[in-house]
């Protein structure tokens, strides 16, 4: 038998959300809510549905290679030039793109200990090593950060705000960090729940790509709406775009995507709609922890990291009633659970099954 | 600025079939049609497009990552294990898999010189080199592939039938060559044109994956008309596929690709429709250069490679005339076009156009 590349043995396998039909199915379960994979609970943008039926007879052409039309929308909507743009399947596509662009055997990256897992994968899977730098109160450490950058060190990933904590650094701690890096290393903001962020001191990180080395990821899979269609984009200086696009492969984004995508952009309406919505269920979420005196980490994102006696049992426990939440276990936390905001009815639904099983 | 792998820089992009809304914009024409990618001109299976709709409200869900409804499909229409199936964005990540699972820096692949440029962008990605083997009569030279393979050849890929001369090797050719490999290679067999072959010599691969180490790619892209979903897969014994796995991003399908690629696996009026009218319309084909003294190669696709005086020119001059089609010069054919097999009323154009130009 082919002997496989040593770097593939260290590569743990992700453990997505489970998906409902697989719940149902399983569980012999008619009735399951999913809140554990940060997913719109509100729905996609209707204009970007509406725009999908027109393309449906088009769907034996390969889609555009370029994505022409929808960097030209991402161009005007962030007001960067084409060039400074690259779509991915996902913004997970993206972070494979860094690592196959910049990661060799001996290289590493530096990233929180607890935040998502596709840094890491990639940098395994190009034979690249993980520094992790612990959180402090949930937070990026920036501080300490520098800790762990060496000559070795390629790529410093901040996840901004933080999956799964929904914490996050703010501009000026940001900057202070930036200025100080050494020539050589590329950071990476992935910012996956930007639209979720009301406070003001967040970054302002595109104003920012010309100054620093930096990469600005985001994603039409959140807020927007479109996980479904994979779609994610990272926006930074034009060299570095023209090194990622290197890996790309030339039909990397679906049609469907690309033209939903578009459209979703366009729909202040809908981004608003969740906006609000997500605000006031997290709001609520809060008042509930506070009625049961549970802990919890204080959110900028779609979802909230609740702590429990045991992870595992919780989730346990709540997916066999037909609610499946995240086991913090997957992230090293073995003491919470992260549960994304869905609407009022999911989370009605959430407190009867968390309190029924005695949560 | 960071240093991107040196890997990177022997990577030439792939050029694309260029996009019908591409010409019409660059050239400001209002009627262009594509016979360059080698798309079903009959459009997608109207079965997959029904149960798109049905399918639209869940896009703010993630696609099932494990994609278990299409494996489930798959694993019934060719009669292997669930564990022998890896589904990608496309056949081409499927390749980009193979490359990041089994190639080294130092390591090799052994492929025909005028071939699909996904299997070289793989390897030039990973480090690895590429050795190529020239084509005889335009088709795969089996016997002389022996001679390219070193103590460092990882992969061997055969497009069968070869994209882009439409040749084939027959399974008593490929059984012969399966037998006599060195062990600690794997033999890639991309057969994404294989629902067009009529010719019962053409090897039952899927029959052969137990005894040799062979990956068997297909795709939806070509005869069952979802270029624009980007679904393709590979199957393989057990072990090779848990490897593919590994370097796998977890929701690298998207929802309605999976939906679709169910029903129009299930579609057999759809296919069928498609195989007949191919086959009418490579006859058509032929005739058509024979009345120009027009050398070709017979192709067991829905393409066919033509003599030209110079591709370039004739491509250039099509494109201005709204005719798409592929200029060999890619393939380093300066004296050939590939032309995908369209309509009744696309060949029309294409040769009352090639008539009007000159060709």
């Amino acid at each position: 038998m082919i002997k496989a590349r040593d770097a593939l043995t260290k590569i743990k396998p992700y453990v997505p959300g489970k998906p409902i039909e697989e719940v149902k199915r399983e569980l012999g379960l008619d009735d399951v809510i999913k809140l554990a994979s940060n997913e719109n609970p509100y729905g996609p943008s209707k204009k970007a549905l509406e725009i999908i039926d027109s393309y449906l007879t088009n769907l034996n052409l390969y889609p555009d290679g370029r994505a022409f039309e929808l960097k030209t929308a991402l161009s005007n909507y962030y007001q960067v030039q084409e060039e400074e743009i690259i779509v991915g399947n996902g913004s997970d596509e993206v972070i494979k793109l860094l690592s196959e662009a910049y990661l060799n055997p001996g290289d590493n990256i530096v990233q929180a200990d607890v935040t998502f897992s596709e840094y890491e994968f990639g940098a395994l899977l190009m034979g690249a090593k993980v520094k992790k730098v612990p959180l402090k109160d949930f937070t990026h450490d920036l501080e300490a950060f520098y800790n762990y950058i060496d000559d070795n060190t390629k790529l410093i990933y901040i996840c901004n705000p933080n999956n799964p904590t929904g914490t996050m650094v703010t501009e000026v701690e940001l900057i202070e960090f930036l200025e100080k890096i050494p020539k050589g290393v590329l950071v990476v903001l992935d910012e996956a729940y930007a639209e979720y962020v009301a406070d003001t001191s967040y970054p302002n990180s595109l104003g920012l790509i010309n100054k620093y080395p930096l990469v600005v990821l985001r994603t039409f899979s959140k807020i927007y709406g479109l996980a479904g269609l994979r779609v994610g984009f990272g926006i930074a200086q034009k060299e570095i775009i023209a090194n990622l696009e290197k890996a790309r492969e030339p039909f990397n984004v679906n049609l469907l995507g690309q033209v939903a995508a578009v459209r979703a952009l366009d729909d202040k309406e809908h981004l608003e709609y969740s906006f609000r919505e997500n605000a006031k269920a997290r709001e609520s979420f809060y008042q509930e922890c506070q009625k049961r005196d549970i802990k919890y980490v204080k959110s900028h994102t779609n979802f909230v990291l609740m702590q429990v006696e045991d992870a595992d049992t919780i989730f346990n426990k709540m997916l066999k009633k037909g609610v499946i939440v995240r086991s913090g276990s997957v992230f090293g936390l073995n003491r919470f659970i992260r549960v994304t905001l869905g609407s009022i009815e999911q989370m009605q639904r959430f407190w009867q099954v968390f309190d029924e099983i005695g949560g």
